[in-house]
């Protein structure tokens, strides 16, 4: 019996996990550090997979979510946050050097969007709109069963949606992109905004105030908390109307860290996308959600994409 | 040798065409207006089909390019501009009735994309973003060579896009969207507004100004109109910026009334994609250009659909 493996490039930390031909029960999960000292990253990666790799050899392919742009098709990444020097990256080739195992890559939003939809919150929708929200804003979308990936992969960018023009700088360089306005960064700074301004909080002697911390104090009916949280909601509801009218979805999923909020963010999601959604019909029967997977969206999201690129496997 | 009948059912007028099983060259076409005095439309729109049925009556389909919200799935046209009575109206249902054919509906944006992509500028792309600019803004994507519909046939309503917050009231009713501020209504509301307020134009004398009249004298030079047009573009391109990040085609078109004002409108739209666009990546091999198939582009739309939905039929 032949095992896939699935490797997730975090910002922080680097996973990798062994799956059996069928299920979702990981056979070995390992972990390690995306920036450590000299050694090279694609060298420790190569150490991570083959802590993984099953005793008999038999790995049917790799999969490896990487959180930035990435050329599905080329097999390259275009760049990737937190590890310096690949840029234009041919990882595919040189782990299909290293494993002669076949092996793809894929965007971590694209791919967990793929796995909410064959093992979470999707199962049974043709047609999914994916938003995680944590330090940037990612973007995932299934239409008709299919991930949409563009002419060059570089598709689903939803975080980048306009959304206050001539707003505050995104992380891309241009401006008043929903990421910029809505994403952890710009909770924090409303926060910190509003106590320069004299708003009382629980949050007030906070030394380096997180959107972690601003959720932690909304659970606790922190005012200025809820307020952050409803305010990056308003403009996630915006941004919403625009996305239903163009992709018509039967489900939305919100991942990452600043969704751990549920309906303290949901509920000023759907208010505003009530408000400016341009036609009725596109909520009926709609489903908004919070994602399934939590932790584990890339390493299954890998395994999802390895599923559907070998269909004679079924989980 | 069947033949597939289409019908474009426009805003002032309604045409239909017979195509052999081969070849886009009409073996028929007629119209009738949309509004007619007291006459159902429904039962001109029959009349019109009958008279370009083929004497041996072997029809393989029937296609129906509608302007308004259309339900593909169900057969439903959801409304239909200028045709009082047509809500929730089960054409599809009441055609096969009457003729006895596999009949097909779709939104006409979306078909003359499907036209574009298999009869016209698109061919061999397998990702296509289509806009017609003209009383409104519609939309059709192809996306991996397939129509985007989304759940409920909703979906790729690009003329909905949130341009402006609190901008000018849309169509449809919320403020701002990319028609409101960029289709021939609001060409010709800035030309209005710029002379009222002393603008010198050519323009100047006329009773009833619109938007193909600005069209005309920006080809003659006239400064007034060709501002209207570039800040049409402009909005076009700040849309277009999000629409790329969303998507990733690798060819944009534009059709439509307005699109007919060539460069003078589409130079301004690409200065404005290249200032907004949040990579260059994305611009890197994009077409962008105005559509082939002009008035026929509903009609071979339709023929391009009644070709995908019986694949044995090859153009």
């Amino acid at each position: 019996m032949g095992a896939f493996i699935t490797v997730d490039i975090g910002g922080t930390q680097i996973r990798a996990a062994a799956y059996p031909e069928s299920g979702t029960q990981a056979l070995a999960v390992r972990k390690t550090s995306t920036r450590a000292g000299h050694e090279k990253a694609f060298d420790r990666l190569v150490e991570l997979i083959r802590s993984v790799f099953p005793r008999d050899g038999n790995v049917l392919s790799i999969t490896v979510a990487t959180p930035g742009p990435v050329d599905p098709q080329a097999g390259v990444i275009a760049s990737a946050p937190n590890i310096p020097g690949w840029d234009n990256y041919p990882l595919r080739d040189k782990l299909e050097a290293a494993f002669h195992v076949p092996t793809h890559l894929g965007n971590d939003a694209n791919l967990a969007a793929l796995g909410e939809w064959r093992f979470g919150a999707a199962q049974g929708h043709a047609h999914l709109l994916y938003l995680t929200i944590s330090t940037g804003i990612g973007g995932g979308v299934i239409v008709d069963n299919r991930l949409l990936l563009g002419a060059r992969g570089l598709a689903a960018e939803l975080g980048h949606l306009t959304v206050l023009p001539d707003g505050p700088v995104c992380s891309c360089g241009q401006r008043g992109h929903l990421e910029a306005v809505a994403a952890g960064p710009a909770i924090a700074a409303f926060v910190r905004d509003q106590l320069a301004l004299g708003a009382v909080s629980s949050l007030g002697g906070a030394s380096d105030l997180s959107a972690r911390a601003v959720g932690q104090a909304a659970k606790q009916g922190d005012p200025l908390a809820l307020r952050a949280l409803a305010r990056s909601g308003e403009y996630i509801g915006m941004a919403l109307a625009d996305f239903l009218a163009v992709f018509n979805p039967s489900i939305v999923i919100f991942g990452g860290g600043v969704s751990f909020s549920g309906e303290l963010l949901l509920a000023p999601v759907r208010r505003s996308l009530g408000l400016r959604v341009m036609d009725q019909a596109y909520l009926e029967g709609l489903v908004i959600t919070t994602a399934a997977l939590g932790d584990n969206s890339g390493l299954l999201g890998g395994l999802a994409l390895a599923h559907t690129l070998q269909p004679q496997v079924s989980a």
